[in-house]
């Protein structure tokens, strides 16, 4: 091959179908550029080459059976407060860290359909943050440019995907790490609705709020790992023509930052181009719900789940001490705090719906604003918090969610739109984003991966139902 | 008339449809009994009378729309934690006490369909207590034997209908307070779905798991009222074969009454012989569940409720001691103990429901025991908390719940079974419910009522479609 190997799912299933690739080749391409990589700070820890190179070999002595194995030979990450069997999962944290007897219930069903992990990915220690700064294993570097956070608290499992290294990977997003450090590498992250995807396996962030989510380099590819990660399931089209919901002037939060604000207006031009009408919503309840998550007695659910053990760490256990702050934080709220925090989510709740009725899904800016390392030194909390200003309300909420590349800055950095729709309704979206990956032509990642074909899309349920068109 | 006014709603309403019949005449008929009971501790307010002939007048006037007023002329009783419009809320705590200007939505939705509000119920107070006793506006006499409880938190609507003051009444059940009076009354209690009906305009006890319930002779009087309360909806039907969990030995609890374990036993048998079969399921989630209301987090909702009120009240407010004591017990709960309260409950909702699948209802005493009122003046708070051995978890789980009549003590005194069946069941119980009571011939709380007539019974869907029947 002269080209360059083209890691996405569909490239890859397309050549092993084919025959002219196989799955020993695949590896060994994984395994130079993970070498060529050096040090760039995406992985805790990573299967051995050689059992890697064996687990090929095995595929390749079963490639009779590739039509039963939707994801044959297909390398993966998976970020490290998910188990893999006989692996050490560390959250992040050396102290934290475990050998894992069994793997996630996702991370299985990923293997069991053919899919090979490749290794276990930094984030922000115990998933607490959106900036991807926060590990004792240091900063994933962001291949647009290493002096900018790559976003949290899936960064190295976003990284890998962006930098070529893997096919797709698997984060966690609790209030927005499966779809920030999507934006902030020019990737696809799918944040399915809460539930669709098992938790087991899982170190919790905020138990009743973790989601498993997906990176991917293409809606395409994304969707073929949904189909194994979760039972199969379907969900109502979006239309030839639709409605989204948009932020209104007085809404439209950019930090200062011109380049994302005009990007935004563009994404907006965009969607009205593809048939979308934009309604402009009332924010408040979305951004009142997003408050409630870092500044409420959500917080305890992450002393919940792992307070007792930062209690008892001792100086050599790495706790990061941004994280420790945060987590013991939530020491601080009482039952009453909690219980009232709920009554205020269900009103923020009901507002939200009201805004969100009759509208295929929002479409927001994944982030407001990106930042450099330098910046988050300055400011490691409000910077943090600022990130999360369109993400965290989504878990809250139970919504589905699917951040898309969306173009870039002058200076070379992604920008990314996230389309928030209602529970259940991923497929949809994802149908929806190929669409939009293909009207909106970007390189995908850092690599130099193509498209699949448009027949490997997403089922476009609207190209086989009668839908009204309005106007 | 010779024979005594039947006030059951089916009765009422069948009379003015003759013709027989005034609305005056039956305003009277009820001022005449509630003045008979003399000081009953029923009625924390009552609407003047001359108030409610004049409303009996206006609907007398009205006679041509009977058609279109499902509950004409149909009076009724509130508990005094809802609020009536023009009358005073105290939820039995007279320092509480606010004049309500709108109507809770529940009972404006009864008054619109021509149902008269008669007066506002006692209570233990704030809606804390399944014993009937914890009002400074006394102990509502129990029908049957005034040295018992009647039965809480909705003492005073249980019985102003066991008592036959009224056709119905409004109760709410947080942890039993809609079935465990039913049960101590000879009448039914319908606890619905929680969500099913409004919540609008109650003072809360625990927001979570409120709701609203009703108390009526019969399931027909109930499902008419129901269809009234709540936008029109229709359940599968229990069919003429059906399977029923039951407790084991080792799990049914009687503490030492024996009259009531041979009473759920007959029980067991009669359902048996209307086509049920009997599965034992264990009962231990649900125990530990119910365990978890009244020793666990959940607690602190109460105090978000009225917690500040209590701290601030003096002596003259009229908080009840023990109510006190559990409403000011909340505050020593943290967030962290309320989100890992969450989890626990989460694993008890799934082993629960694994129980419960494949089973048409569970069939459980209503309550283990009766108590004197000085058997609750040695031990407040533990007997208390056996009242709600069987109830305490149903609103945890998001189930529906029906409180039946099924039997007597050789001393006269009533027992009660409770049907308890998955979400939005209430209709498919009430239609079985009604097959219970007529297979079941018992006198209709303390009165001389009769049963309504076969085909006002609320929609036996299994007459109408097929049903396989096994064995």
């Amino acid at each position: 091959m002269t080209a360059p190997l083209d890691l996405g799912v569909h490239a890859l299933l397309g050549a092993y179908r084919d025959g002219t690739l196989t799955v020993r080749q695949t590896i060994e391409e994984v395994l130079k550029r993970i070498a060529q990589a050096g040090d760039d700070k995406v992985w805790i820890s990573r299967a051995p080459d050689a059992d890697l190179l064996a687990q090929a070999d095995a595929l390749d002595a079963r490639r009779g059976e590739i039509g039963r194995l939707p994801l044959f030979g297909v390398p993966f990450a998976a970020k490290d407060n998910l188990d893999v069997a006989g692996m050490v999962t560390t959250a992040a944290c050396p102290g934290f860290a475990y050998e894992a007897k069994t793997s996630a219930e996702v991370v299985q069903r990923l293997v069991d359909a053919g899919a090979i992990v490749i290794g276990k990915t930094n984030l922000d220690q115990f998933a607490t943050g959106l900036v991807g700064v926060r590990s004792p294993y240091g900063v994933p570097r962001n291949p647009f440019d290493a002096s900018y956070v790559p976003g949290g608290s899936s960064s190295g499992s976003a990284v890998a995907v962006s930098s070529g290294l893997v096919s797709f990977s698997l984060g966690t997003d609790t209030a927005g790490s499966g779809r920030v450090p999507a934006g902030f590498n020019n990737i696809v992250g799918l944040k399915p609705t809460p539930g669709l995807l098992s938790n087991e396996g899982m170190v919790p962030a905020c138990r009743s709020l973790d989601c498993t989510s997906v990176f991917a380099l293409s809606c395409a590819d994304a969707d073929a790992v949904l189909a194994v990660a979760a039972e199969p399931h379907t969900t109502p089209a979006i239309g030839k023509s639709f409605r989204f919901g948009i932020l209104g002037t007085k809404d439209a939060e950019f930090f200062g930052d011109a380049a994302y604000a005009t990007l935004y207006a563009q994404s907006i031009e965009r969607l009205k181009a593809l048939g979308g009408t934009p309604v402009e919503i009332d924010y408040a309840p979305f951004r009142d719900a997003a408050q409630l998550l870092y500044s409420g007695p959500w917080v305890a659910e992450r002393t919940a789940a792992v307070g007792a053990f930062m209690e008892s760490a001792d100086d050599k256990s790495g706790v990061w001490p941004t994280t420790q702050q945060i987590v013991l934080g939530g020491r601080k709220y009482s039952a009453v705090d909690a219980f009232e925090g709920q009554y205020r989510l269900a009103e923020l709740k009901a507002r939200a719906f009201a805004e969100m009725k009759g509208l295929d899904f929002l479409a927001v800016p994944t982030a407001g604003t990106i930042y450099k390392l330098s910046d988050l030194e300055r400011e490691p909390v409000l910077y943090n918090s600022h990130l999360g200003h369109y993400t965290n309300f989504v878990n809250f909420f139970g919504l589905s969610a699917l951040a898309v590349p969306a173009g870039f800055r002058p200076d070379g950095m992604p920008f990314g739109i996230t389309l928030i729709a209602n529970a259940n309704a991923e497929r949809a979206l994802l149908a929806f984003g190929a669409r939009w990956q293909r009207a909106v032509p970007l390189p995908l990642g850092k690599t130099t991966s193509q498209l699949p074909p448009p027949e490997r899309d997403p089922v476009v349920v609207e190209d086989r139902v009668p839908v009204a068109v309005v106007g």
